[in-house]
């Protein structure tokens, strides 16, 4: 429903800590991207600082796995648009979800951040002008986040949905471009999704969807 | 999956009876349509009759929960296509899984059961030919079944899934169509979806997926 504009938070970040210590998500009113690593969550702001969170923020939509990873690679150089193939080459993965976690260093690494925004939210399209790109070379970090079988498109993200978040910490966003020097990609195939939905928020059960045609193409045109 | 020919077992009928007692399925290829209710699987087969299954079958695809009716409504008549807007009544359940059950008399109930199939497995489409059409008049039963958002069709299937047992355990199927004497309409409105994907089979896991618009118009064909 982030589609739509339901930016409102439906659930705390130490409630959500509860079920993973590896993740993604964005904050009430689509303040930002989070990024979880090592039970730690991490909030970058279209500002450019990068905020840990206490654990009472309310947060809309995320996605948290228990890590443990069952297999890695290191590779000399990696791209975001060869993750796909490179993982293929390890496992077959692409009908169920995977976690991702890439570690190392990064010769360029481009990321955007949402802005938050306020009531009456727009639609997440409508939010793209105001998201904020940030650049850095030359970075140590890790890249976190997830596969979801495009057939699952809805409930996660169709595709790889890949976030980073600097080693110290300073530096973070929904990925758009990398390149790496050598890193460490590791994975764990996920036998599927607990999905929960805030039943008993009223904008959420009462909110009637746009059509799911353009719910998909947007999403996808967001990516 | 299934619409693809997926139509291997890969969860016995007595490990899925531990998830839930209520639910709806279909058994190893695509050998009938499951009810569950009260905790038992019965299975109505192509050639009219009705089983109850021992708990070693295999099973493809199935939804369950734990049954535990919030709301309930008596209605004098009803007819199937209207069990969406007489839901509406009562409750807003558009964003989110419900399990619904429908018991009393009724009039005309027509209900279809898909055909076992043998390997090499067809297509789900390719199965419409087979399957066989039932009607009942005047008939004690119960309709079993779940709503699934839109945004969840391909983890589920999309708007209303409704399966018909009657109160003799001999006439069942997968619903097309029913219209009601007075009947007792409940529902259970669920907070999410646990969805569990057979990763170890390496029939899905390495299963390349046909084009999703072809799935989610099969779908929609199906039903």
């Amino acid at each position: 429903m982030l589609v739509d504009g339901l930016f409102g938070g439906t659930i705390t970040a130490s409630k959500l800590l509860k079920h993973g210590d590896f993740g993604i998500g964005t904050a009430e009113g689509l303040n930002g991207e989070l990024i979880i690593l090592d039970g730690v969550a991490y909030q970058a702001l279209a500002d450019g600082t990068v905020k840990v969170l206490k654990g009472d923020e309310m947060l809309p939509f995320a996605n948290v796995n228990v890590s443990n990873f069952e297999g890695r690679v290191v590779l000399p150089g990696l791209k975001m648009d060869d993750v796909d193939a490179t993982l293929a080459k390890e496992l077959s993965y692409q009908n169920t979800f995977v976690a991702i976690k890439i570690s190392g260093t990064f010769k360029a690494v481009q990321t955007r951040v949402v802005k938050e925004q306020q009531r009456p939210y727009p639609t997440l399209s409508e939010t793209a002008s105001k998201q904020q790109v940030f650049d850095a070379k030359n970075i140590k970090g890790t890249v976190v986040g997830y596969y979801t079988p495009a057939l699952f498109q809805g409930a996660g993200v169709g595709g790889m949905h890949l976030h980073f978040i600097d080693a110290q910490h300073q530096f973070g966003g929904h990925l758009l471009d990398f390149e790496s020097d050598k890193v460490k990609l590791s994975w764990q195939l996920l036998d599927g999704l607990d999905l929960n939905l805030p039943i008993q928020d009223s904008e959420f059960i009462k909110h009637k969807p746009s059509d799911m045609g353009i719910i998909r193409q947007s999403i996808s045109e967001s990516e």
